[in-house]
């Protein structure tokens, strides 16, 4: 397969520049006109053919837009006779739509899948879904990264005597045990609890907190509310200082303000998976960047390395010479 | 197959009402909701299982957002098995996306063909697309409809005799004739000449328009540039009055009111293939109803009765019983 | 469509001949042969044109013979003019493998459903899938079934002041839920923990036990190991009695007698999705059919009428006529 | 991708010898074979293993016969294990088979191009398109050349002061104004009007042609009544000199010599994307060579160079040292 | 599924003419245009909406061109909202080309099937395929017939006491010895050598055929260069008399008139599978009509009554009241 | 392509390492889990990203564990962004249900090559298939090897001036010609005929055999009756001596100690296709290795160089150098 070629959807080309300076090449010029009558049209402004196509695209707000343009993007490509389409998807909004939990619903994770196949995709590269099942909604190759790494290695130059992981969910717990396995400190996990009512509450948290320097690790934020929840009750139980880290920091409706407003929050901390609103950064927020992780990735799979060999051995970083 | 069942989007719910009331049928529920992360999930809210689903969407703007809750709608219908689902799109906008005229843009008419099918559409009714060969997009059954009866029902109670017909485009004058033929009257057109720039203008009016009450027929009218310029050479050319036609009033940017402005313009006529914005309903507008139209056509694809027969032969109108 | 036609793979004969009778229909008779090189050939012994026809076979040991065999029987049903194909699998055993948790593995759950639909499956009737996730696997429309009500209605006549449901996994325990307010009940779960070595445990229960008369309550118990477990900390935590209820009873290694002999287990209940050993049927084991409820919905399913509504509303059934 | 491996059917032999002797490699043998029962056996006589398969085959008369035999060609390559395969059809004859016109007729350019892909074609090249739409026919990536630029090239070296384009029809005057501006000259059109008894007829000609050195322009002639009809108006408007230009020579019964005939009628200059038959070889006659450009074309098809640069930029040839 | 309707191809009218005749109905109208270009142009002239459409069409001489034509039907029908087309093909002339016995050869039996599902057949009617792996060629169901019973009907009447079957191709006898079991009579069969220079002849004849009357069995008869072999073997093996029956009568070449100037031959017996020639119908010739078996099954399949029922159980036919 | 990558099921690793041994390159891990369940898990143990991968598994007993095991690694191939993946099945097992020769069965042969593909392979290497239209059951590329080379090579060093090959069957004796030009001798064939009680058996034997040397070739052995029933004609007829070969050696029920046991039986010969269970190693067995050819092939299919170059010309092997 002949060269790399990286281009931008409109959603997110700030992550894109990122990673195309990490892989030392120019992201390629894409321009996106809107119709008369609302339609898109997208040219790919660079020569596609044979060449190793890259779409870079989040489905973050709004989403429908941004899903219609990639679409447009990778059928695009194909037409033009790229040799292989991956597209890269850091934020997979639709991968919440996994279930069947009313009738006569759409399971948007497959459709979404399916229409990104149908338009041309070869491959998908994604970072952290929301649940792993997702992979099987995908009937192309799918690499999936997560960015333990990224969040553990801002910890890593801290006092961690004292830190305990808390996964708000003990049911999807198995990242923050990674996680915390990472950094060589205890995990604990808030206990979510269904009512009689079908109502969901976090009602105990499993796990020693008390005194501890807690760090809530979480897929995505977007309202905040089950951080909240968890807060509360970490203060409750006398956590001696409360961090907050995710992968994809959504925060819609000031929900990181909220947060960081918190008794004992001392910081947020989130990757750059999606754009961050500028009313979102506030002094409390870190952004770590991901671009590092997605360049090598490509990178990778443009060279026909092991992808998976890069997440496999998810070793403990602390007291490393690696940080 | 057990009973039609027609749903609405979000789009033209007042058409798909007005579709089901010649029908005699109730328009079913939909619940559309719009999650946190502005992913949409749609529930059609009553029994699909082998019934001859309808989902009414137009495209109309915003585009992107009509056009993925449809998706969603047919991939429901489908998961809740419908015994066959088609897709009615009075006004399919990205039907002008019908060409690859500059490398590397996708051929979104067709792009969008697919996802419908892709999501689970068995067949799309469609109204008066942009150009005939749109209709060999999509690899499953179309029927296409036209409203050239409908609006030659409002024109015929008049006095027609110094009538003519007038395309803007000579090229695509097919309809126009067609047209002129059900109201027994001539036509002409606007020939449209392409110079060395690439610039297009209309040059010169084929047929003669002094003295005539001339009703220009167009397919859409999105900012109405074509129907300014023509009127300009009509009434230089001395045309008695103008009056304006087209099944697809898309109106932007106040189109309607700038072409009611134009000096000897008597009415604006369009139909109710996508919405008329408040703005636009001005006293000059006459919005006819292609309810009834696509009613019938339901009804027939329903009961497996000829839809060419609907339409083949558009035989003279004036003077007959039947307005 | 025309009849009914419904043929049984030789997993679970009994299991289908009772659905038929519960329909009141035949099962129609299987041929299934195996030649010297080991291959099987499997006959549809009566007309399967444009009928309606059903194929029921859960995929039990062994697993991989039950698959083929059902692949085989799905082709000769397509092959043979059936009107539409219905695989009615009351134990999806591949839905296990719903996730990449490792490089370079299938992700089973989604090729066994690609190969249904190979074969020329239009449509599947599954139980209590292991994931709700699994659902999204499917390229043609899923039926998904609990057993519930039959599992509640199994308890409905006792005295349940003092009954409490417990779910092992905190995670996943919103099956547990429905069915403690089926029954009028407070719900409580067991908190799985994973600790640094990835090894995972039930560390706490969450919610009162103590004093109660407990039922446990899981998807599927093959070797037992989690319910062992879960009974092990019931006990400490001063539980009156347990039950344990279960819709798959797969009961590898003795588990029904492992479990049984437990101090203070006084009933294991679980449904014929899958055959019982003989060896299992021991006094303390109940097996409810789950026959009349498959039967309801392949009656519901071939006359097109909403499945989704026979399990919609899971209303409480203690105390009402129903039982 | 190893190899160009250039084979031809035979309907065209001498396009594809020529085509190679320009990429300096040798046309491949095929066996073509009749059975008794009248039916093909197409036999690649050489190694397709890997390499970069180029099929050659226009479709005209007979035109079952080549489209059978080309079919059978795509897949002999797909099944020997070919690396692409890629259809060079200089002439798609039924792209003309664009539209349902009628009810109940198949979209013929549609239903070939899905043929091809069934067969194994993975993309297509293709000359001067009917319409511009076809494209979009196509699942597989299409390469659309024109045959512009050699057809300037002939005129170049003329005294081209007096000079106008002509296009035969105005509504497809696209392509001719790009010709006149590749010349440097003015463009006009003819102006079909279509009665009120559906039948069309060229009733003026817009631009200046009295005392104009024409030179007619259109895509195909095969039985040539519009280059007709259009000379005739030309000569009463006063042409000084008519020239007629097109890409496709099809000449159906005598057409060049009835063309030839016309008062004023100087050249008719055609390409050879068809093969002219012996007795439409006359004096009056020129035959371009395309040969140069489809090899250039499937060079950089091979290379994985851009070939819409190739013929983006159409400019000004007249003055240029390029001729 | 609503009623039947039967189009025909060009290729064998009068057959499909038969085959409505005793169904009762019409034979509904097709319009077959050629264009200028040699392109082909169906149109179904009868209303084809979700009712049981059968397209006839043999593959006679010119095979390629009523191949298109029938792609074109089928497709025509699929767009025109068929609810389901079947293709009648009953000689399926590609079937001989059913293995790769040459390197970069198309399987043009596979490749033909797969055409006619791409266009839109839902199954297909075959009649007597040259060998019976032909059948796993097509991913739709197939209902394939023979002709024995038409065969043997005409010959019952007869003295049989003394006939023997012979099949030319001992490899291929399957149908001769069903054919001598519905006659009541001994079957033989002329052995195929294959010599070192692998051409291939017959060599012997198994069975006693001295003083027998000899009734020949062959699928088809092209050339029939094989059948006047065996008809020397039988008269030098001293065969009373010589009689030639197939289902596929091609009679390329003479052939008919060559076969039937042999020594003791007293009849040949074909059925109107293909159309004969006028110059094939010497009064040596007895032509069966398959019509009504196509019908029956036709009936069935519409019906949805098992078609293999009529054709498993080939009981002796010789002294019953059926005959 | 990127590098070769072997794996092997757990049918015949042995012959996996042998062709290892043959390319000089390592035999990859594979490690296959079963659940409790009975699930199946495979993981292919090294990285397979754009390497040309090829999976090893002959369809031997117990077939449809390893045919699911198949399928696993296949899909876990494709799903690991293997550049190509090829299926390589010394022994199709399933090609034997080639025909419907029953209503209402699967034609196995073309069910499991359409399984094949959905899982992912991109192609197969066969061989010595039962028939050589199974070939055509399969949509992907097929390079079908035999063994007659191998075969030839072992009986070449002896005397041969008495020997003649003997197929079983005279219907399918084209192998058994090929391989007695090989070895320069001439060829005989068992008649078999069929009974009006739908009884086979061999009836005869075509060709001289009396005071041969013969060698009975067949393409497998499975119970062996055929063979015995042979054997019983041959020294009937007084051959001299009978060795009997084959290329898949299945041997079920002590085939090969039966026929060892046969009067004048001097020898079985047959490959490695399949693993010889302990039990069937006698002295009278010569097991030949077909490493060798799988190998060559193996390595031309990933160079790009002909397969059939290798099987085309089968030239006389006695008395030449090579042996």
């Amino acid at each position: 397969m002949r060269d790399i070629a990286v281009f931008s959807g409109s959603a997110h080309p700030q992550l894109a520049a990122e990673v195309c300076a990490q892989l030392g090449i120019p992201l390629l010029p894409v321009r996106t006109q809107r119709f008369a009558n609302d339609c898109l049209e997208v040219q790919l402004q660079a020569n596609c053919r044979e060449r190793d196509v890259f779409l870079v695209q989040p489905l973050v707000t709004p989403v429908q837009e941004h899903l219609v343009e990639l679409l447009l993007m990778v059928d695009a490509a194909r037409g033009a006779s790229a040799g292989r389409v991956t597209v890269v998807m850091p934020h997979y909004a639709y991968a919440r739509s996994d279930k069947k939990d009313a009738p006569r619903i759409s399971i948007g994770g497959r459709l979404m899948a399916d229409l990104m196949v149908t338009a041309g995709a070869d491959r998908v590269l994604v970072m952290t879904l929301h649940s792993p099942q997702i992979h099987g909604f995908f009937s192309v190759p799918v690499d999936h990264l997560h960015a333990l790494r990224e969040l553990a290695r801002h910890f890593a130059g801290d006092d961690l005597s004292r830190t305990t992981v808390v996964s708000p969910d003990l049911g999807n717990a198995k990242e923050a045990a990674s996680f915390a396995r990472l950094l060589g400190v205890p995990v604990a996990a808030g206990a979510k609890q269904r009512f009689a009512d079908d109502r969901v509450a976090i009602t105990s948290v499993i796990g020693e907190v008390a005194g501890r320097d807690v760090i809530v690790l979480d897929d995505e934020i977007a309202k905040g509310s089950t951080v909240v929840e968890l807060v509360r009750h970490l203060n409750d139980l006398g956590a001696r200082s409360i961090r907050v880290a995710c992968t994809h920091g959504l925060f819609a409706d000031g929900a990181v303000k909220r947060i960081a407003a918190l008794p004992n929050v001392r910081e947020i901390v989130c990757t750059n998976t999606v754009p961050i609103a500028a009313e979102s950064m506030i002094p409390e927020l870190t952004v770590l960047s991901i671009a590092p992780a997605l360049a090598e990735a490509m990178r990778r799979i443009h060279d026909g390395e092991s992808v998976s060999a890069l997440f496999d051995s998810v070793e403990p970083v602390v007291g490393q010479g690696l940080f």
